[in-house]
């Protein structure tokens, strides 16, 4: 596995920037969170005006085998290909919250267990057809996790090279949520059956089950302390290809969204492989998936939104997204005490 | 006084709403809050296709007699004409998040100690150079507050009749968080002190005496049955015009997002004169202003965002925006199951 070389953002920095923001004319520290973003995004961006340019959504789809054989999911797999096909025809929460927010949104097939055609939308990034059982054998091989890094890493750089600097990675996949689960009990070292959640909507029954399941296959291949061997373990090739493409957007400096559940699993086996990583994350919003909010709370992080969202696709980063320009408005557009000829009450 | 006529929206339309929004290809109920607000779209506009047309933020400033005489906030009094300047140069907080969102942003000498120049964006309705000082006399008459109401609701109506069916109230006035807890605690009943915080930034020892002047003044009107008599005693004239806006905006159909802790104190005043305004009420966010918080448990109002704010102006309520406008358009733009071929896992 190729290394990630992600610099820490400098944190001396910081004085200069919060004086910046406490000359703003505003009572002290009354922006909030706010204050925080624009902090963090001044130090991504080494600069006192910071822009967000082209905002990126990587939807990522991939299948998973687990659920041929066992029902950790309330929805039947098809329902993976359906929505990506509702994907390239807009219709979905991540088109429409997307087009609100100017976002270039392209969909991944990480690995569907469906042939689709050709679209503009779509990139054919398909490691297989759905990820082997994970209660039989591990989800993927070496390679093929090694291949989605590179893959997911290599579709980064072009939105890159054309000219993002923000970007978020949203999921698809029949039965992800236990691959997420599976993978935040590895790296966190919670006990599996806190890691679990209702997912799309299972009802008790089905919840029982669930942690029932994945019990088992957590006992069956244990924990391993590389992470890419947990990763290639339980993962979703989705779910890798948000690791790599998680990395890649830190290698590259741009600003990270972060979404819900299944793409916060895939910062925790990031974060995991290198930390510096995290310098360049803000998170969209914690989710309903009840997880959530305790990978959050591992991770040191303060979610943007508390909106009980809990959809997936990105859903709640490209909703965060306006919330984030306004951090950046206001560091660049709002007056100074002294420009403004405003009394500081703070002098 | 006159009368209010504002018709309570049909919940019976509920039903209805629900069952489009349970019909968008999403796991049921997993758009949380902006679920909620898109079904209270429809019912202000009683249909399942709401739109939102040129938002307004109207901002209200106004100076307060009581601190000429006593040291309630930790701003010099010069500093309401100052922000009003600043908004109408465009520095402000609230000029940067309306600018971003393409509200019409107008600003309304409610009663400032201080004249200003005419500008296009400035309305004079300046009911008084300020206040009396409450721990004397009432704030204002009857007649000024009548005025205050007349005033404020043709401004709102003007607003609607150019095509607006979303505004917001902002506010500017050295000393309106102490008329903002003198209402509240007459209103709700709560304990003074319990409604009283640092405003702009008061020291442990400042919020003490700040404690001690407002139970002293809270003592010496006593509280009112009639809401308008509180408004009187202890209203600034801002927070009067945010009170009659706000009834004259309910009557008129329109949205209402409402702000922090002062914009909800002219609200708990309105709702107490005529409940139905709560029908066309949403509720940008919780500010960092200890009482907020106390006053949405008691108006039973979730708010939209929880992001540390405290800055006033209406700033929650611009930065609120773009998340109704999302619930708007995943309500009017998301494919259905059927629509989209997708299986519902609900069928």
């Amino acid at each position: 596995m190729k290394k990630f070389n992600i610099t820490p953002t400098n944190k001396e920095f910081s004085k200069e920037i919060k004086h910046k923001i406490n000359n703003k004319t505003k009572p002290l520290g009354s922006l909030g969170t706010l204050e925080t973003i624009a902090e963090k995004l001044c130090l991504i961006q080494n600069t006192l005006t910071p822009k967000l340019n082209k905002p990126t959504m990587l939807v990522f789809a991939g299948d998973h085998g687990i659920v041929n054989n066992h029902p950790v999911s309330s929805c039947p797999q098809e329902v993976t290909p359906q929505m990506v096909i509702n994907f390239l025809e807009g219709g979905a929460g991540i088109n429409v919250f997307c087009k609100q927010h100017g976002f270039d949104l392209s969909v991944v097939d990480a690995g569907v267990n469906y042939d689709f055609e050709v679209h503009k939308e779509l990139i054919n990034a398909k490691i297989d057809y759905g990820t082997k059982d994970y209660s039989l054998e591990p989800a993927m091989t070496k390679e093929q996790c090694e291949k989605a890094f590179e893959v997911a890493g290599e579709i980064v750089t072009q939105k890159h090279k054309n000219g993002s600097n923000i970007i978020s990675f949203g999921e698809m996949g029949i039965g992800n949520t236990s691959s997420a689960s599976l993978l935040m009990s590895a790296i966190t070292k919670l006990s599996i059956e806190t890691c679990i959640g209702v997912g799309a909507g299972l009802t008790d029954k089905g919840l029982a089950n669930k942690i029932e399941i994945l019990t088992n296959v957590y006992k069956f291949h244990g924990v391993s302390e590389n992470p890419l061997v947990n990763l290639q373990n339980f993962g979703g090739f989705e779910v890798a290809m948000m690791t790599g493409a998680m990395l890649k957007a830190a290698e590259l400096k741009m600003t990270l969204i972060i979404d819900g559940f299944i793409a916060t699993s895939s910062l925790l086996v990031a974060q995991a492989i290198n930390k510096n990583v995290l310098d360049y994350c803000l998170f969209g919003h914690v989710s309903n998936e009840q997880g959530h909010i305790k990978m959050l709370n591992f991770l040191n992080a303060t979610p943007i939104l508390h909106l009980g969202l809990r959809l997936g696709e990105g859903t709640g980063a490209a909703i965060a997204y306006p919330i984030i320009q306004s951090a950046a408005i206001f560091i660049n557009q709002m007056a100074s005490f002294e420009s403004a000829g405003v009394v500081n009450p703070a002098d």
